[in-house]
């Protein structure tokens, strides 16, 4: 699938993309082109990845891209279609790459394209409240009504019969049917993902978006940040109390409850019918399993297996946590 | 006292009601009405309560309701006067008929009877900002300013010489006087209650309001959610810092202190001169006594007596959390 | 320096400032006037501060004030070319004193002073959005942006090449160059400090500003708090995630990484190239070195040396803490 929301900059010839990236590099076919930049999973031919750990060696070895972003180390696993490309830090340089594919991508500017809703075809379509502001490129299904001072920026897409509250601006987002978006939530910026580097960070390249399942509702104050490459997803009729963060590439299961002020780290996966405590936290990169419970204040460090129920900070099982205090 | 804010779509013939619950019962005067629906201790003549759990025995005995949603292990606590009407599930009955009482308490769509300030009695009463939009059934006192962009939607009393900051939201609340509330609330929205179902969460109606008595604050970024049944409730002369979350139906005592980030789960009770350092959180359903100390980032689970000073997750004594750390 | 934001109400004469303080002394010119209030360190000549604990016995010994708000017990300190007034309690007397000098700093009514910025001469040389309001003296430097519903109160000086997000506040604010702030952030209001009073609290003024220094990003939903006495300052080229919350009077040093949700109580100093993981707090007054690792979800109640990882709560050396867990 082409990217739904950020415009694709290329085909860029292929000695533009090695000096770009300063390869020295000479024996490739001046006339070739690379069309897009995507993970090693979703590679077509023609377009570039990248491959900066040993972890996706498996992956890796079955890429159909024809260029990977790599390291020496690594070169050798990648199958015979894929050239290898080799960089010092492949992250940078592939952040440097995707912000040239995808420009839009880097910043959040403030969307220019936004009307009043009242000037708009909306108008008559969307139950709507004072100075509500829509971009371009934004589908609203039919039953749905947007509250006061809302701002619908470019790239959000809304299936039926859904509820946007008020103060509320969503960007890059895919909402499906009979969701609620409660006041005063920011939906869709990009993550927190840069590069530290003194004086000056370097920022990430988002292009991933947010995706919200059917009968969903986030609570007031909320905020749910857009993936870097994938997307961050909220599954089927799940519910998010108010104060929640979601960051940059978590995926949430269905008919998951999450109550107040909690937060979830980058790139974090939650199962299925997993209940979460106000107030606790979830570390980056984890995988939380189906049917967990975690109590509330919990900080959880490490990965939770299917049907266990954890609290504490470090979480650890319930009874373990209860017995020790 | 009749509920202020909602409106009663009731009385129902006793027979309407009993379709709608799905109990089959014929013996009844099919000319009875239903007036209300309110918990045991509230209800009057022709109101309909419920009792669905041993707690609250001692009250159901001496309801005043004449018909009373509960199961069959607990009917016969009810005194004569009142009709058992034994269901399944209580707690879904209730919401469900909760709900036909009172439609307009179930979800809060975005207010649409709103107007802004300049085309109503307020704009040379109350001192206003820019872009302000007032609801029905509002009413503000002397002495009053409220900031940019914000929303009062309907059913909000406000008293003397309050503050109101800017891109802040409140609907159903009472403020009394003296009262500032700071930029980027939302007040007074439903709480986070429903019941988890597959597919499809059944949200219960909240027909409780705030109420906030005089000279409280209430910082930047903080929601407050009304009552389901009963009301949340900020005493006298207490300070909320920013981005606080105060769940449905807690009560907060006079003159008490809430630092930044705290949460304070549904139906907790607080005392009065209690103080809470930043990022506390407060388990749901607690008793928390007069005089209590709560050392910032505490996790309470537990209730908590008069004149103690705690700390830590789960909190304990304070000094019992400082010898062994 | 004099105060760039809050207006000097003084000079006021000596005899005005006893009687105002509730001081009987009678030996003093009544021709001297008192020009402003500072702390120990910063007073001039004709300038009055106060000293109120033991701790700052050094300072106190050098101060250039002439009059100077203490005790009995440490009056002996203070040179002699600066009188000591003796009040019962130190901290109320210069906060009433503070407010009588700069009343515009107790409370942040909402700001008449505001335009719509197509009304201002910042129409043609800000890129902005719809509805974006702008106060009294606010300058905003070249290649600036400013989204929707955006409230820039008076009191902001904004450098260039600066980016401020929509729904957002900001007032008694300096802002470097290439900075973003992004949605729905309040920047600038009064800290969470006041005397605790039965019935009704007595808050005092905040005549400090935030200072966020050259590249650093700021993100959605959160506060920072002006300064009491001092500034709140956030250093070059630091990054904060999303519903952060920094108190009056924080300094946090250059280069250094917040994740979401984290908190800082009034007056700690963090130090530069410091890292905080998400929902970590930090109490007040305390001291966080350079190179310090703070853990997600940490509480930090003690000071931590330079180039420390800490992390759990209490927070303690993150070896100890994984070992113990």
């Amino acid at each position: 699938m082409s990217n739904p929301f950020f415009k694709n900059h290329g085909p860029f010839n292929v000695s533009e993309v090695l000096k770009f990236l300063e390869i020295e590099k000479d024996f490739l076919d001046s006339n070739l082109h690379i069309k897009d930049i995507k993970d090693l999973n979703t590679s077509s031919k023609y377009d570039i990845t990248f491959f900066h750990s040993k972890k996706y060696k498996n992956v890796a070895k079955k890429t159909k891209a024809s260029f990977c972003i790599t390291n020496e180390s690594l070169k050798n696993e990648l199958p015979s279609n894929c050239i290898p490309l080799i960089v010092k830090n492949v992250l940078v340089s592939v952040s440097k790459l995707t912000a040239k594919f995808y420009p839009d991508s880097v910043d959040d500017g403030f969307d220019k394209t936004l009307m009043n809703i009242t000037d708009t075809k909306f108008k008559d379509e969307v139950d709507h409240g004072k100075n509500v502001l829509i971009g371009e490129n934004v589908s609203i299904g039919s039953g749905c009504s947007i509250g006061h001072n809302t701002i619908i920026e470019k790239n959000v897409l809304i299936g039926n019969n859904c509820f946007i509250g008020s103060n509320t601006i969503i960007r890059n987002t895919f909402i499906k049917n009979e969701v609620k978006i409660l006041d005063n939530c920011v939906i869709g910026k990009h993550g927190f993902g840069f590069f530290p580097i003194k004086n000056k960070n370097l920022r990430y390249p988002h292009i991933g978006m947010v995706l919200i399942e059917d009968n969903c509702e986030i609570g007031c104050g909320s905020t749910i940040d857009r993936g870097s490459m994938s997307n961050t997803v909220i599954g089927k009729n799940t519910y998010l109390d108010n104060q929640i963060h979601i960051a940059h590439n978590v995926m949430v299961g269905e008919n998951s409850i999450i109550a107040g002020q909690v937060g979830i780290a980058g790139s974090s996966i939650i199962g299925s019918n997993v209940r979460i405590g106000g107030q606790a936290g979830i570390s980056g990169h984890l995988n939380i399993g189906n049917n967990v419970e975690i109590g509330g204040g919990s900080g959880v460090i490490r990965d939770i297996p299917d049907n266990t129920k954890v609290m504490g900070y470090p979480a650890k099982k319930i009874r373990e946590f209860l017995r020790n205090n």
